[in-house]
């Protein structure tokens, strides 16, 4: 089978022009087949703040209410996809932005309401929002538009096919992309975020595991030396492989190669 | 060849949620291929100013500065054109929102400096920032697309290849998009607005002009029948089917089902 690259680069990465700029040639010199999932960033709660739209957060986490919708639409779906997608294009890629409804690409439901520890320590049912949880990729057809020498750049957004888009979490749609086209190419996943990798000691980046298995994951966590939001980082990760996918890196937003970071296999 | 249908639809019908659910349910119910053109229309202005932007305007023409062209690009390649990719999945139509830097589908360059009459009479050569003229739009890609069964709907954005997404006029996309499908499909384009059609008279709706060619169209125009705004309309119309596009039917927006308005051929 080809190879196939799925990077998913967070927003803050794409909000900047000078790291914006490395990332794309980056992302260029990659060979082969390749996705790119880009996260959302500030620049959605900084336009709400300009709109007068107030940014709800309930148990540190944000609401994604019907005014926040129209905003992430327009900031994720539009402003930076598209900018990407024409920067794409100069640089000689032929990148096709995506939502999840396009083409019903990825499929999701409205999440259900959770139960959130507040501050105050009590428990409270919380509506998120138009926040989606995924329930299906079409790796199908995103493996045929890949054929047709297409580069997919996805962005946040999915729809429940009733109408609705829904905020979704760049990490998970990168995910269950990299698992909709596993059946179609060797793929690996690249999580590229502010560390160089998964540390031993998160203040000393050159503390870096170079590898980690389930076998070796279940031993760090007993020792704690991967404790707190790696964690389920790493979980996510451990998914993906049991889910065909071939190897899964963690690295930093500008060593996005595939020869740098954290390998999980 | 097959039939496929080229809507072009204003900016107004789709802000509005009743227009909108009515074009989109028309829409829905054209046979065969097709492909829907939006315009941009006022929400654009209207979310520049709440964000402080101010628009400026020369000789009655819009100028789309860098700051118009973000709010541009976030309300009609996001904000519009994302809704009715999700509204249209709902309906059961597999939508895929496309802007001109998407798969290259629509290049342009911007628009050179024009001479314009000011309103004190005097000429001044203005730069109307970023707003792109059609060069090429690629049929083949779309025809491949459309034989998918997937129905495009374009944003009225472009791109120059160089990076820079460009403003464009929707109709000219319109245009552009049907006449390179014109080798691959039997195409109808039509363009709605707000009138039933090119009227003999512009206050009476009953006045529907139902049939003009190439010939009639140089009598209207000598007798004074057409006039005014409607004559680049008609000509843009006549350049389309000189350029192999079957029929261009100009109608009222919640009659776009090719049985009303005028048809020119």
């Amino acid at each position: 089978m080809d190879k196939l690259t799925v990077i998913k680069v967070g927003g803050k990465i794409v909000e900047d022009e000078a790291t914006l700029s490395q990332l794309l040639s980056d992302f260029s010199a990659i060979d082969g087949a390749k996705v790119l999932v880009h996260g959302g960033g500030r620049s959605a709660t900084k336009i709400a703040a300009q709109l007068g739209i107030e940014s709800t957060m309930i148990g540190g986490r944000r609401v994604t209410d019907a005014e926040m919708l129209k905003v992430v639409t327009m900031v994720y779906g539009g402003l930076v996809n598209k900018n990407i997608v024409a920067r794409l294009q100069a640089c000689g890629i032929n990148a096709l932005g995506l939502t999840g409804a396009d083409m019903n690409v990825m499929l999701s439901h409205k999440r259900p309401l959770k139960k959130v520890k507040m501050d105050d320590g009590t428990e409270q049912m919380v509506d998120f929002g138009f926040v989606g949880d995924v329930d299906k990729c079409d790796g199908k057809m995103l493996a045929t538009l890949i054929g047709e020498g297409i580069v997919p750049v996805m962005a946040p957004l999915t729809h429940d096919k009733q109408g609705n888009l829904l905020n979704t979490n760049a990490d998970t749609i990168a995910g269950e992309t990299a698992k909709a086209l596993a059946p179609y190419f060797d793929v690996t996943l690249i999580y590229s975020f502010e560390h160089a990798g998964v540390l031993r000691d998160p203040e000393d980046e050159s503390s870096l595991i170079e590898h980690i298995t389930a076998d070796t994951f279940e031993q760090y966590k007993a020792d704690g030396t991967v404790s707190g939001g790696m964690i389920p980082k790493i979980e996510n990760a451990l998914e993906a492989i049991s889910n065909g996918v071939k190897q899964v890196i963690i690295t930093k937003s500008d060593a996005i190669d595939g020869n740098h970071g954290t390998v999980i296999e």
